[in-house]
């Protein structure tokens, strides 16, 4: 089953925003200025390099959103691995419309978009090992949701989405709760029945601490790959072991040999880069 | 003269919304677990690579939203360039305050200041040559203002900042109009006093005609070296002239050779990297 | 350790909303006309029947939202358990100020008391057995936040959030995936690993499927007591335990005597009553 | 003729919140992993016990939020008076968004349908007297004018909706005034031609004064049967008479047979239960 | 007494508004390019014409949410008469926050002083006469609150804040219930005891309809002053009086002569002329 | 080409933000209590005094907010020069929406009417000199974006539409700068390549001083025509020139005659008369 979409209630108040701060208090006087009421525009939406479709609804609703008449048909949704040149989908209508929605359209697109194939690329890069690729609360301030969605679509899975839907402790926790044990103990007292509980840890004698107290969760910070594989024998599947600090491309292959179910990295939201998406005028 | 802050009324909304997407509907519920009300933490915000700061007041904001108490000390504001190590402002308060405002304050400042960093790269390849280094509307939804006053803090300037503050006519605005020359009275014929109109031009038989019938600036898109020091030269001072199309910091320098008066560049605001930043617990 | 507060960011937008539903378009027109600017008001929250102070803070930043020199004095937080006549609060200041804010003040902290003081009866009444009471997402609109940290203050435990924050599989669910068992695992398969599922089953075979394909927590649905003692015995500490279905402070005890780990309740949050508290002037 | 409905520009803020508060930042997420994106469902609001339905358009509002294309068809709008196991409105479409949306929808339903409920109970106990039932300002809130909706559902009057448009004048005023005289006095002289003033008295010396002054209405509070029998005799249709303080369904017949005009009931919107309604799957 | 103000609650989301309305997306440009951070002034707002002050509320608000640290020292407070030359306020603080802020607070003390300029001369052009003045709901959408507001401030009664708080039964009513017994009787049968209805009625007979079924107040719409003078005669004080239609400072004297209680006027709201304040910059 | 129209997505926030304010919380309780819900109304909006129409989509959008099945038919859209009686647009449908819509869409219709209206005289009374007519900032709070356009629609030009978009040195920045000549190269060096510069001068000295520096327009503050005249051959071409201060229709033709490119008048948006229109109700 394809990444169920985001319930349009959640994606228009973004996208609504969006085109208003670029229309500002004037609207588009460029193309109000030179395009006539009835010019009509047949465009596309298409790949300018290779990726995944990741923030189509989105970008679609902005066109909707300036004129309710752009027809549009999708060729690929989101999740569609794209070629150079590929038509993502077309939209047809009024000019005027089409030419002012349009870079709200694709900033939708290209920054979800590149989202969703930065996260692909590690996907495809760990295949073979029981490693998911998940992301992180480094997000971009506003679009939690549809970058979460777009890491989603590109293969990933979704680490927490805030502060209140799970409990990560970090070193500054425990060192004010003095101690691992502490730390756990006052978090399961707090949270209710559905909440898990996740540590981080830097050396295999915290995570023996931590095994010892019972996490659903243990953060593998910054442990170089033989650490990591002695970290993952001696959890021994009581907990979900997750791999993290500043993983690549590159890196991602070895830390995943090394058996940990889930590396996490920061960068697929906070500095991935745009795909190339443009908006072609058809004959 | 430094670049000026924002005023307070313009970032407020933006850090709030990011805090409430945060906080969600329970708080944070791991600090509120283990962490006791009357501890109290001194911290650093703290490079971890060299670069220019950017979106300190967003940052420094996003601890006083949660807890009024929390203080802040700058030692580097805006703009200042960053060796690895620097600390950036001691913040110290509460630790619940700070724990729990931490991750947003970091999302503001590391985007902001990798902008501006990203930025400052540029202007200084660039550097001797008479080109200023701009960015685009290609920016993140929700942040144009934030994204656009980075890119000041890394010593670049602003392009338009939406549809409504100046004209630009593209390509196909050029075609629906029937010529670049119809184009041009229309939107001069539309506009106020203090609108500029820059026109995007393709081909020197282009610039040729957008000259003749006269604009405040040319866009010279995807033109190679020798083209663009061709067009510079044919516009003699009469127009601003703009160069953009896919120019990295490795291409800058030889397009500012070409004498353009700017330089535009879209991931500046939708591609660049996060800068590292970490909040340190001290002593 | 008492139960943390909510953030000031969280709970402001609540109480300016409300303040602004009442004051309308022309404000307070009654203390306007009739009470002089000059005037102050030494007043107290008395409790007027026994119960669990809950949502002071809300009540106390109605005043300050009103008029900003008005000073409170906290005698007893949230938590406390009241007896009729005690003074919760000391509020003094401008007299517009205090007649203009009490009611918003008052509707906040007799709905949040209330439902406080329903919680913390029942949590009374299953003292002695490991049961932990629980609330729903049954809450009032716009409200769920601050209702679930009543029912955190009465003594009881959070159920979800919201749709997003963990998975809960009912019968409809089930239906539609033909069985538990595919229901189950296309969650496990989709969802991040720090969310739980629960589901719910209405009969021990439901149950046993549940335990087989391995749930993290089974609500048991209007089950007599009998067959929740059977339920818990079969789980045998594989899932956490959750009875639900009209359970009453009358039958919390036997619901808790079968031994499941937690009863959850949704009128506490839809249908408790409010705690009857009133604004006395002093001398 | 029935009661009118609220427009839906009022309405649709409300709903709107309440199911962005439910969905959160990554949606039903249960549903999503579960329900194909292509199953149907036909179900139906149906009361488990008997009582007065309102707020049926804000019900089918949320799922029409959810999903646009779901259908709804009302079997039995606001007002009528269920019997246990009427189907009020069939709700047929996409299986996904009924689920979604059925926990809002029920939320708006059952609350205002208690209310609804209640009032009319109150309404039937004093059947056959002339006092109308009448809430008051103690609302949920952020619910007001749809709490107030529901209790004219109900058959109950409303009170006043905010601080501005209506003069009450309470014991606190009169002694800041000096005087009931001077009270009422300043309020007549203050306010437009269209507001009316009622004045609470907690005696019959006090309600002479009152109406040597002259008022619109006199709240007499708290006053035991005989002595309301006095007062409505003593102001002899010159004011209408309104009796408050802690009425129940047993005492309100007893209080209407004094000949009050209105009996004033705040638990109708603060305490009252919800109503019992559920969404069945229908084969 | 003087007319109290505005909570400040009820009026900083208008001017946070316009005040981003103002600094879009980039701010004061022109201050912040040439004003050094460090430069202070030390204004005055000045009355360049004779009026009344209304709204220095607002004003010294919005220099206050540019920049906090801004002072202001009221010298003539809201009601005041103003000469021309007289300084309503001091304004001293940074300067940049002073220029940026000046337009709004201008825009806003400008426009409720035009308010409360043109409200007092039609009251001193009635003085002697019993007639009050009053607006309307004529109002500029957005800022009806602080419109009334300023109609207090120069000595005008306020008419219905919105189409809730009061009944205005005009012709199109009348006409759809078939007379104006009926559609008075409707009305009276539906709203709660704290609301006054008020008729529109064109002529002798109408009134006479009106005043067998009873009413509280009568709008005597666009009658020459003989029949306004009748009219009050056979109102004999069984309804407050209400004169409307194109009444001018220059007809307000002969139409008050006719002894009706209002005299409502729609272009104090919506047509006034702005009073003449600038901001003077002192040694 | 007519003025081309602000999207809807512009407009719709202030039309839904007037009917709330105007609905308030019991929404419009005249015409729920006496008009069925079945009663059709077929109105027309139509001009009782001669100007010009602005605003229309806002009007007609207010009543297809209240109820989406009323139907608009538009006879004379925005820009059209009414006669006394004209038909502007007809309106048809359900007569409780129609009844509840009618004001607010008056007062946005009325209000920039008079505003293009008044900008119509003052563009008709300067025919046949090259000076256009421009508004300026001095707008009501939260309706910059349609007074403007409301202006456009009169013949009228737009000056700027916030500190934002373009550099306007006025007399306290000069004195800040030190000068003209300091204060023009700070604005040039500080802001972006399609920002304009336009300063404030009092006497033809400082004139020179501008033109020496380079602007892009000068704005003549309160010169005679005289001055004006010798200023406009200074200038010969080399900046837009801009007269203000207190211009009236009677004096536009002098001030045009002197040769300006363009008179800015601040009544336009805060002090023009609102155009009488009304809803008539038709057979």
């Amino acid at each position: 089953m394809s990444v169920p979409p985001l319930p349009n209630i959640m994606i228009e108040p973004l996208v609504r925003a969006a085109l208003l701060e670029d229309l500002g208090r004037a609207g588009d006087i460029t193309t109000d200025a030179i395009v006539p009421a009835e010019a009509r525009a047949n465009t596309a939406l298409v790949a300018r390099q290779p990726g995944v479709v990741a923030g189509l609804d989105l970008a679609l609703l902005a066109f909707k959103l300036v004129d309710p008449s752009i027809l549009a048909s999708v060729k690929h949704p989101d999740g569609y691995r794209l070629s150079s040149g590929d038509v993502i989908a077309t939209v047809t209508g009024p000019a005027r419309g089409i030419l002012s929605g349009e870079r709200i359209a694709l900033n939708f697109l290209c920054h979800l978009s590149g989202i969703a194939t930065a996260t692909a690329a590690i996907v495809e890069a760990v295949r073979g090992h029981r490693a998911r690729v998940t992301c992180t609360r480094k997000t971009t301030p506003g679009l939690r949701a549809v970058q979460k969605y777009a890491v989603r679509v590109g293969g990933g899975a979704n680490h927490r989405f805030g502060l209140d839907d799970a409990v990560l402790i970090k070193d500054n926790h425990i060192a004010v709760a003095g101690g691992i044990k502490p730390a756990v103990e006052r978090a399961r007292c707090a949270v209710g029945h559905l909440i898990k509980i996740e540590i981080e840890v830097d050396t295999l004698v915290q995570l023996e601490e931590a095994l010892a107290v019972g996490v659903d969760a243990v953060l593998l910070d910054n442990m170089p790959p033989d650490e990591l594989r002695r970290a993952v024998a001696m959890v021994g599947g009581r907990a979900v072991t997750e791999a993290s600090g500043r993983i690549t491309p590159a890196t991602a292959p070895i830390i995943a040999s090394t058996g940990v179910d889930l590396i996490s990295i920061g960068w697929l939201t906070h500095s991935s880069t745009a795909l190339d998406i443009g908006l072609d005028h058809l004959e």
